[in-house]
Protein backbone atom coordinates (compact mmCIF):
# COMPACT_ATOMS: atom_id res chain seq x y z
CA UNK A 1 0.00 0.00 0.00
CA UNK A 2 1.01 3.42 -0.56
CA UNK A 3 0.59 6.67 1.59
CA UNK A 4 -2.38 7.36 0.54
CA UNK A 5 -4.04 3.45 0.56
CA UNK A 6 -2.36 3.50 4.07
CA UNK A 7 -4.28 6.88 5.15
CA UNK A 8 -7.21 5.80 3.98
CA UNK A 9 -7.44 2.52 5.36
CA UNK A 10 -6.74 4.31 9.01
CA UNK A 11 -8.90 7.16 9.12
CA UNK A 12 -11.93 6.51 5.70
CA UNK A 13 -15.18 5.54 7.03
CA UNK A 14 -17.48 2.60 5.15
CA UNK A 15 -20.83 3.77 5.06
CA UNK A 16 -23.53 1.80 3.41
CA UNK A 17 -24.19 2.15 -0.64
CA UNK A 18 -20.71 2.08 -1.52
CA UNK A 19 -19.61 5.88 0.18
CA UNK A 20 -16.23 6.23 1.76
CA UNK A 21 -15.47 8.86 3.72
CA UNK A 22 -12.45 10.70 3.53
CA UNK A 23 -13.59 13.58 5.14
CA UNK A 24 -11.44 13.92 8.35
CA UNK A 25 -8.25 14.28 6.03
CA UNK A 26 -9.24 14.99 2.42
CA UNK A 27 -12.19 16.86 1.41
CA UNK A 28 -13.58 18.47 4.43
CA UNK A 29 -10.96 18.65 6.93
CA UNK A 30 -7.22 18.75 4.76
CA UNK A 31 -4.43 17.36 6.27
CA UNK A 32 -1.88 19.74 4.24
CA UNK A 33 1.44 17.34 5.14
CA UNK A 34 -0.69 14.40 3.47
CA UNK A 35 -1.78 16.93 0.25
CA UNK A 36 2.25 17.96 0.22
CA UNK A 37 2.99 14.30 -0.59
CA UNK A 38 0.44 13.88 -2.92
CA UNK A 39 1.57 17.17 -4.62
CA UNK A 40 5.24 15.52 -4.92
CA UNK A 41 3.29 11.92 -6.25
CA UNK A 42 2.22 13.20 -9.13
CA UNK A 43 4.83 15.58 -10.08
CA UNK A 44 6.79 12.39 -10.21
CA UNK A 45 4.21 10.48 -11.85
CA UNK A 46 4.22 13.42 -14.20
CA UNK A 47 7.96 14.14 -14.40
CA UNK A 48 8.20 12.82 -18.45
CA UNK A 49 5.49 15.73 -19.19
CA UNK A 50 6.22 19.26 -19.96
CA UNK A 51 3.11 20.99 -17.76
CA UNK A 52 1.95 24.58 -18.32
CA UNK A 53 -0.96 24.42 -16.00
CA UNK A 54 -2.72 22.81 -13.24
CA UNK A 55 -6.77 22.35 -14.34
CA UNK A 56 -9.08 21.16 -11.47
CA UNK A 57 -12.78 21.62 -10.04
CA UNK A 58 -14.30 23.57 -7.21
CA UNK A 59 -14.49 22.98 -4.47
CA UNK A 60 -12.42 20.23 -2.87
CA UNK A 61 -10.23 19.73 -5.70
CA UNK A 62 -8.60 23.16 -5.43
CA UNK A 63 -6.81 21.85 -2.17
CA UNK A 64 -5.29 18.93 -4.41
CA UNK A 65 -4.63 21.43 -7.00
CA UNK A 66 -2.57 23.47 -4.98
CA UNK A 67 0.19 21.50 -3.93
CA UNK A 68 0.55 19.60 -7.53
CA UNK A 69 1.12 23.38 -9.23
CA UNK A 70 2.68 24.11 -6.05
CA UNK A 71 5.29 21.59 -6.99
CA UNK A 72 5.36 21.91 -10.75
CA UNK A 73 5.74 25.74 -10.63
CA UNK A 74 2.52 26.35 -12.80
CA UNK A 75 -0.55 28.24 -11.98
CA UNK A 76 -3.71 26.45 -11.50
CA UNK A 77 -7.18 27.53 -12.77
CA UNK A 78 -10.55 26.04 -11.32
CA UNK A 79 -13.56 25.40 -12.95
CA UNK A 80 -16.59 26.91 -11.69
CA UNK A 81 -19.66 25.70 -10.95
CA UNK A 82 -22.31 27.84 -12.20
CA UNK A 83 -26.36 27.67 -12.11
CA UNK A 84 -26.60 30.27 -14.23
CA UNK A 85 -27.49 30.08 -17.93
CA UNK A 86 -26.71 33.58 -18.44
CA UNK A 87 -23.28 33.17 -19.21
CA UNK A 88 -20.95 35.29 -21.68
CA UNK A 89 -19.16 34.31 -24.44
CA UNK A 90 -15.97 34.65 -22.29
CA UNK A 91 -16.55 31.40 -20.65
CA UNK A 92 -15.57 28.04 -21.91
CA UNK A 93 -18.92 25.98 -20.73
CA UNK A 94 -19.58 22.43 -19.91
CA UNK A 95 -22.63 20.65 -18.69
CA UNK A 96 -22.09 17.95 -15.51
CA UNK A 97 -24.72 15.72 -14.60
CA UNK A 98 -24.13 15.35 -10.36
CA UNK A 99 -25.37 12.05 -9.57
CA UNK A 100 -24.96 13.09 -5.43
CA UNK A 101 -27.35 15.99 -6.42
CA UNK A 102 -29.45 14.66 -9.04
CA UNK A 103 -28.93 17.65 -11.58
CA UNK A 104 -27.13 19.05 -14.36
CA UNK A 105 -24.41 21.94 -13.54
CA UNK A 106 -22.93 24.21 -16.04
CA UNK A 107 -19.09 24.33 -15.03
CA UNK A 108 -17.43 26.90 -16.17
CA UNK A 109 -13.56 28.39 -16.81
CA UNK A 110 -12.70 31.99 -18.46
CA UNK A 111 -11.36 31.90 -22.07
CA UNK A 112 -7.97 33.93 -21.02
CA UNK A 113 -6.93 31.55 -18.80
CA UNK A 114 -6.83 28.21 -21.27
CA UNK A 115 -4.83 28.32 -24.94
CA UNK A 116 -3.65 26.13 -27.50
CA UNK A 117 -0.31 26.75 -25.99
CA UNK A 118 -1.05 24.98 -22.81
CA UNK A 119 -0.22 21.80 -21.41
CA UNK A 120 -2.84 20.90 -19.02
CA UNK A 121 -2.68 18.25 -15.93
CA UNK A 122 -6.01 18.11 -14.96
CA UNK A 123 -6.81 17.19 -10.90
CA UNK A 124 -9.26 16.03 -8.77
CA UNK A 125 -10.03 14.25 -5.59
CA UNK A 126 -12.51 11.71 -6.77
CA UNK A 127 -13.62 9.95 -9.31
CA UNK A 128 -16.96 7.81 -9.98
CA UNK A 129 -19.30 8.13 -12.80
CA UNK A 130 -16.02 10.46 -14.40
CA UNK A 131 -19.01 13.41 -15.17
CA UNK A 132 -17.18 16.17 -13.33
CA UNK A 133 -13.79 15.19 -14.64
CA UNK A 134 -15.44 14.52 -18.78
CA UNK A 135 -16.39 17.91 -18.28
CA UNK A 136 -12.91 19.64 -17.56
CA UNK A 137 -11.90 17.30 -20.22
CA UNK A 138 -14.39 18.44 -22.78
CA UNK A 139 -13.44 22.34 -21.68
CA UNK A 140 -9.71 22.01 -21.78
CA UNK A 141 -10.24 20.36 -25.60
CA UNK A 142 -12.97 23.46 -26.37
CA UNK A 143 -9.82 25.82 -25.70
CA UNK A 144 -7.28 23.57 -27.70
CA UNK A 145 -4.98 22.58 -24.99
CA UNK A 146 -2.69 19.46 -24.88
CA UNK A 147 -4.01 16.98 -22.02
CA UNK A 148 -1.10 15.63 -20.45
CA UNK A 149 -3.05 13.36 -18.33
CA UNK A 150 -5.43 13.49 -15.46
CA UNK A 151 -4.42 12.96 -11.26
CA UNK A 152 -6.95 11.54 -9.27
CA UNK A 153 -6.50 11.02 -5.41
CA UNK A 154 -9.31 8.32 -4.98
CA UNK A 155 -10.91 6.70 -7.89
CA UNK A 156 -13.91 4.69 -6.92
CA UNK A 157 -12.11 1.46 -9.41
CA UNK A 158 -16.09 -0.39 -8.88
CA UNK A 159 -17.99 2.18 -11.06
CA UNK A 160 -17.52 3.39 -14.84
CA UNK A 161 -15.52 6.68 -15.06
CA UNK A 162 -11.90 5.23 -14.39
CA UNK A 163 -12.77 3.18 -17.66
CA UNK A 164 -14.85 5.65 -19.65
CA UNK A 165 -11.66 8.16 -19.46
CA UNK A 166 -8.56 5.66 -19.96
CA UNK A 167 -10.98 4.17 -23.17
CA UNK A 168 -10.59 8.05 -24.61
CA UNK A 169 -7.34 7.50 -24.06
CA UNK A 170 -6.02 9.84 -21.73
CA UNK A 171 -3.24 8.71 -19.30
CA UNK A 172 -5.07 8.73 -15.88
CA UNK A 173 -3.21 8.49 -12.79
CA UNK A 174 -5.45 7.17 -9.70
CA UNK A 175 -3.15 7.13 -6.52
CA UNK A 176 -5.70 4.59 -4.81
CA UNK A 177 -8.29 2.75 -6.87
CA UNK A 178 -11.00 1.20 -4.65
CA UNK A 179 -12.01 -2.36 -5.81
CA UNK A 180 -14.28 -3.07 -3.16
CA UNK A 181 -15.71 -1.63 0.37
CA UNK A 182 -17.45 -3.22 2.74
CA UNK A 183 -19.66 -1.60 5.06
CA UNK A 184 -20.21 -4.23 7.68
CA UNK A 185 -16.79 -5.02 8.64
CA UNK A 186 -15.00 -1.71 7.18
CA UNK A 187 -12.77 -3.48 4.49
CA UNK A 188 -11.31 -1.90 1.82
CA UNK A 189 -9.90 -3.68 -0.94
CA UNK A 190 -7.24 -1.37 -3.64
CA UNK A 191 -6.65 -2.34 -7.20
CA UNK A 192 -2.87 -3.63 -7.48
CA UNK A 193 -0.96 -1.10 -9.44
CA UNK B 1 2.11 49.68 -0.60
CA UNK B 2 3.36 45.56 -0.07
CA UNK B 3 3.50 42.81 -2.67
CA UNK B 4 -0.50 42.27 -2.78
CA UNK B 5 -1.60 45.91 -3.10
CA UNK B 6 1.20 45.97 -6.13
CA UNK B 7 0.26 42.61 -7.73
CA UNK B 8 -3.51 44.29 -7.49
CA UNK B 9 -2.22 47.76 -9.06
CA UNK B 10 -0.47 45.43 -11.89
CA UNK B 11 -3.44 43.05 -12.81
CA UNK B 12 -6.38 43.56 -11.02
CA UNK B 13 -9.33 45.21 -13.24
CA UNK B 14 -11.51 47.55 -12.25
CA UNK B 15 -15.13 47.38 -13.56
CA UNK B 16 -18.23 49.57 -13.26
CA UNK B 17 -20.41 49.06 -10.23
CA UNK B 18 -17.24 49.01 -8.00
CA UNK B 19 -16.48 45.53 -8.94
CA UNK B 20 -12.45 44.44 -8.81
CA UNK B 21 -11.40 41.59 -10.56
CA UNK B 22 -8.56 39.64 -9.69
CA UNK B 23 -9.22 36.67 -11.19
CA UNK B 24 -5.86 36.12 -13.16
CA UNK B 25 -4.42 35.85 -9.93
CA UNK B 26 -6.30 34.94 -7.12
CA UNK B 27 -9.46 33.45 -7.69
CA UNK B 28 -10.06 31.47 -10.73
CA UNK B 29 -6.38 31.70 -12.01
CA UNK B 30 -4.11 30.84 -9.12
CA UNK B 31 -0.63 32.33 -8.62
CA UNK B 32 0.76 29.77 -6.56
CA UNK B 33 4.16 32.14 -5.63
CA UNK B 34 1.55 34.74 -4.42
CA UNK B 35 -0.80 32.79 -2.39
CA UNK B 36 2.34 31.10 -0.89
CA UNK B 37 3.95 34.71 0.05
CA UNK B 38 0.22 35.47 1.51
CA UNK B 39 0.67 32.23 3.54
CA UNK B 40 3.95 33.72 5.25
CA UNK B 41 2.55 37.27 5.76
CA UNK B 42 -0.50 35.92 7.40
CA UNK B 43 1.66 33.76 9.76
CA UNK B 44 3.97 36.54 10.14
CA UNK B 45 1.50 38.92 11.09
CA UNK B 46 -0.04 36.39 13.90
CA UNK B 47 2.80 34.71 15.03
CA UNK B 48 1.69 35.89 18.65
CA UNK B 49 -1.08 33.40 18.75
CA UNK B 50 -1.21 29.89 19.01
CA UNK B 51 -3.35 28.50 16.31
CA UNK B 52 -4.73 24.87 16.31
CA UNK B 53 -6.71 24.95 12.81
CA UNK B 54 -7.12 27.28 9.98
CA UNK B 55 -11.34 28.16 8.99
CA UNK B 56 -11.92 29.00 5.58
CA UNK B 57 -15.26 28.87 3.28
CA UNK B 58 -15.33 27.25 -0.25
CA UNK B 59 -14.23 27.68 -3.12
CA UNK B 60 -11.80 30.09 -3.29
CA UNK B 61 -11.22 30.82 0.26
CA UNK B 62 -9.50 27.07 -0.06
CA UNK B 63 -6.42 28.68 -1.95
CA UNK B 64 -5.53 31.17 0.26
CA UNK B 65 -6.28 29.33 3.66
CA UNK B 66 -4.13 26.33 1.83
CA UNK B 67 -0.72 28.05 2.15
CA UNK B 68 -1.27 29.72 5.70
CA UNK B 69 -2.36 26.69 7.14
CA UNK B 70 0.95 25.30 5.51
CA UNK B 71 2.81 27.85 6.75
CA UNK B 72 1.21 27.22 10.59
CA UNK B 73 1.32 23.33 10.30
CA UNK B 74 -2.08 23.07 11.37
CA UNK B 75 -4.93 21.28 9.83
CA UNK B 76 -7.61 23.67 7.52
CA UNK B 77 -11.52 23.34 7.44
CA UNK B 78 -13.86 24.57 4.80
CA UNK B 79 -17.35 25.18 5.33
CA UNK B 80 -19.55 23.89 2.30
CA UNK B 81 -22.23 26.03 0.97
CA UNK B 82 -25.31 23.52 1.07
CA UNK B 83 -28.66 23.95 -0.16
CA UNK B 84 -30.41 21.46 1.39
CA UNK B 85 -32.27 21.76 4.54
CA UNK B 86 -31.95 18.51 5.30
CA UNK B 87 -28.77 19.01 7.58
CA UNK B 88 -28.49 16.02 10.41
CA UNK B 89 -27.70 17.01 13.95
CA UNK B 90 -23.81 16.60 12.90
CA UNK B 91 -23.41 19.62 11.42
CA UNK B 92 -23.00 23.27 12.37
CA UNK B 93 -25.00 25.69 10.26
CA UNK B 94 -24.94 29.14 9.54
CA UNK B 95 -27.35 31.47 6.94
CA UNK B 96 -24.97 33.17 4.63
CA UNK B 97 -27.01 35.77 2.36
CA UNK B 98 -25.46 36.53 -1.17
CA UNK B 99 -25.60 39.13 -1.70
CA UNK B 100 -23.93 38.49 -5.79
CA UNK B 101 -26.76 35.64 -6.03
CA UNK B 102 -29.31 37.76 -3.94
CA UNK B 103 -30.23 34.26 -1.98
CA UNK B 104 -29.87 32.54 1.37
CA UNK B 105 -27.67 29.78 1.94
CA UNK B 106 -26.52 27.72 4.55
CA UNK B 107 -23.01 27.15 5.06
CA UNK B 108 -21.73 24.11 7.11
CA UNK B 109 -18.78 22.40 8.76
CA UNK B 110 -19.14 18.46 10.04
CA UNK B 111 -19.12 19.46 13.73
CA UNK B 112 -16.30 16.94 14.77
CA UNK B 113 -13.89 19.32 12.85
CA UNK B 114 -14.30 22.25 15.68
CA UNK B 115 -14.07 21.76 18.96
CA UNK B 116 -13.55 24.10 22.18
CA UNK B 117 -9.55 22.96 22.20
CA UNK B 118 -9.55 24.60 18.90
CA UNK B 119 -7.81 28.43 18.33
CA UNK B 120 -8.80 28.85 14.77
CA UNK B 121 -7.75 31.44 12.21
CA UNK B 122 -10.43 32.36 9.75
CA UNK B 123 -9.14 33.37 6.28
CA UNK B 124 -11.34 34.21 3.20
CA UNK B 125 -10.14 35.50 -0.29
CA UNK B 126 -12.43 38.83 -0.29
CA UNK B 127 -14.21 40.85 2.19
CA UNK B 128 -16.98 43.02 1.18
CA UNK B 129 -20.39 43.17 2.81
CA UNK B 130 -19.09 40.45 5.86
CA UNK B 131 -21.92 37.98 5.57
CA UNK B 132 -19.92 34.96 5.15
CA UNK B 133 -16.95 35.72 7.38
CA UNK B 134 -19.68 36.40 10.08
CA UNK B 135 -21.29 33.03 9.09
CA UNK B 136 -17.51 31.35 9.81
CA UNK B 137 -17.41 33.36 12.87
CA UNK B 138 -20.97 32.11 14.37
CA UNK B 139 -20.30 28.69 13.29
CA UNK B 140 -16.34 28.95 15.08
CA UNK B 141 -18.25 30.40 18.64
CA UNK B 142 -21.17 27.77 17.78
CA UNK B 143 -18.07 25.00 18.13
CA UNK B 144 -16.92 27.01 21.52
CA UNK B 145 -13.37 27.91 19.64
CA UNK B 146 -11.84 30.28 20.83
CA UNK B 147 -11.24 33.07 17.09
CA UNK B 148 -7.41 34.40 17.43
CA UNK B 149 -8.01 35.90 14.12
CA UNK B 150 -9.34 36.55 10.59
CA UNK B 151 -7.26 37.33 7.68
CA UNK B 152 -8.55 38.48 4.46
CA UNK B 153 -6.51 38.73 1.13
CA UNK B 154 -8.63 41.78 -0.24
CA UNK B 155 -10.79 43.72 1.63
CA UNK B 156 -13.35 46.39 0.18
CA UNK B 157 -12.89 48.89 2.64
CA UNK B 158 -16.14 51.33 1.13
CA UNK B 159 -18.49 48.23 2.17
CA UNK B 160 -19.69 47.47 6.22
CA UNK B 161 -18.02 44.20 6.62
CA UNK B 162 -14.74 45.55 7.91
CA UNK B 163 -16.05 47.54 10.39
CA UNK B 164 -18.72 45.17 11.41
CA UNK B 165 -16.43 42.05 12.36
CA UNK B 166 -13.61 44.78 14.54
CA UNK B 167 -16.33 46.31 15.76
CA UNK B 168 -17.58 42.83 17.24
CA UNK B 169 -14.01 43.08 18.83
CA UNK B 170 -12.10 40.80 16.16
CA UNK B 171 -8.64 40.91 15.04
CA UNK B 172 -9.07 41.33 11.54
CA UNK B 173 -6.33 41.56 9.17
CA UNK B 174 -6.32 42.72 5.49
CA UNK B 175 -3.57 42.65 3.41
CA UNK B 176 -5.12 44.84 0.88
CA UNK B 177 -7.78 47.54 1.59
CA UNK B 178 -8.89 48.91 -1.42
CA UNK B 179 -10.42 52.25 -0.17
CA UNK B 180 -11.83 53.64 -3.29
CA UNK B 181 -11.77 52.36 -6.94
CA UNK B 182 -12.21 54.35 -10.46
CA UNK B 183 -13.52 52.06 -13.47
CA UNK B 184 -12.97 54.71 -16.28
CA UNK B 185 -9.33 55.51 -15.07
CA UNK B 186 -8.54 51.91 -14.10
CA UNK B 187 -7.22 53.81 -10.53
CA UNK B 188 -7.42 52.34 -7.16
CA UNK B 189 -6.70 54.08 -3.85
CA UNK B 190 -5.76 51.76 -1.02
CA UNK B 191 -6.11 52.39 3.18
CA UNK B 192 -2.72 53.11 4.42
CA UNK B 193 -2.47 50.56 7.31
Amino acid sequence: MNFLEERIVKDGIVKPGNVLKVDSFLNHQMDIELLDEIGREFKRRFADKKITKVLTIEASGIAIAYPVARELGVPMVFAKKSKSINIEGEMYVAEVESFTHKKTNQVIVAKKFLSPEDHVLIIDDFLANGCALQGLISIAEAAGCTIEGLGIAVEKGFQIGGRVIRNLGYRLESLAIVESMNAETGEIVFRQQ
